[in-house]
């Protein structure tokens, strides 16, 4: 079981988030890849995602956000980030060879960069502008960048397990993208995509690591 | 001069892009890194923006976008993820300490992840919202979301010359994703991050992968 005390990994998590983010903050993320190689780390909990953030953690974290990581002298935010520096110690996250490295970071970045976005665009639209009338058609006027970019990747995907030859943190970062997207139909629309997040979600790393998350949660907002 | 027809380098881009996009297409971003190594590299046009995208392309980009870099028998996409890959080339663009290394991708990361989502969603929002009478409301509602990251950035960056120690891929994303922002008064709202900015783009390397980019857009859209 990687979370653990005494271990020389630290990872930080929030101890409180409102209901619909349980789940689904990126500390998942990392945990989820340190449960692949079974590497453990400690969890140092930085409070609430509204409370004040500390000069400490702001220090740590520009944005005052999780996942921060540190391991000896070394502190690292961004997620994607910590996956790359994770990654390197694993094959089983990241190929060696360089090519195979690359293409699997291609995908790690396409998730962060080509995927998410949109969809998170999508969410944040209409959380930013709910009560107004006009709500529904601002989501509808940015729904069609989500929608582009999921038929572009289960284009590419096509029958196959992974988006290269084995799971990659590409396929962690995507699979945890696509489960996030806040009109699930979007994906369902895409029957390999569905499936693919499906295989993702069921490996036991994962489970166990959202397991390690919700128990962390220890407040309701 | 980089540009050379005879490079094992070759990196994709457009020939015609929208009056807007010029100077601000993601070919840029690799433009500008192989320049400050001086590393050679051919360029292939695959046509223009909106144009049909060739099954070729889609092969090589999932998304039909550019650029796609080729070398050797690796085909790579994502601009990010092909800095990575440059930067391992040399340390005037990725230190190749651990530590170092792993905070200039965390910086890069946070461009592409933290920073540039929310700007790009400003732009976003109000391009597919225009000319309905609640556009301006919609940006409004969004607006906060890039000034946050930006406020925070600028607290992280201070007074020092670049991110960390040193030029690294981590400035190059920042600078490109900054100078790119669809309302030039939010990051002058920072005089830091303005100065920033400026710091970046006086580099000759810039300028020169700017003039590149530029005299391969040989048609207007």
């Amino acid at each position: 079981m990687p979370v653990n005390p005494r271990a020389p990994i630290e990872v930080t998590a929030y101890n409180s988030v409102p209901p619909v983010a349980r789940g689904f903050v990126k500390d998942m993320r990392v945990r989820w890849a340190l449960e692949e190689i079974g590497l453990p780390y400690r969890v140092r909990l930085v409070g609430g995602v509204f409370g004040e953030k500390s000069a400490e953690h702001l220090a740590d974290q520009p944005f005052g956000q999780v996942p921060v990581y540190k391991e000896d002298r070394l502190t690292l935010f961004e997620s994607g980030a910590i996956l790359m520096y994770i990654g390197e110690k694993d094959e089983r996250l990241l190929p060696q060879n360089s090519s195979g490295r690359a293409r699997a970071i291609a995908w790690m970045i396409a998730a962060l960069n080509s995927v998410e976005p949109t969809t998170q665009m999508l969410f944040v639209v209409g959380f930013a502008t709910q009560g107004q009338e006009w709500s529904d058609s601002a989501k509808a006027a940015v729904r069609p960048f989500a929608e582009g970019r999921l038929a572009s990747l289960s284009h590419a995907l096509g029958d196959r397990e992974w988006l290269e030859g084995q799971f990659t943190i590409g396929d962690l970062v995507m699979v945890d993208v696509l489960r996030s997207v806040s009109e699930p139909e979007l994906v369902a629309a895409h029957p390999n995509l569905a499936a693919y997040v499906g295989r993702g979600t069921a490996r036991p790393a994962f489970e166990r690591a959202m397991a390690a998350h919700l128990a962390d949660l220890v407040e309701t907002v």
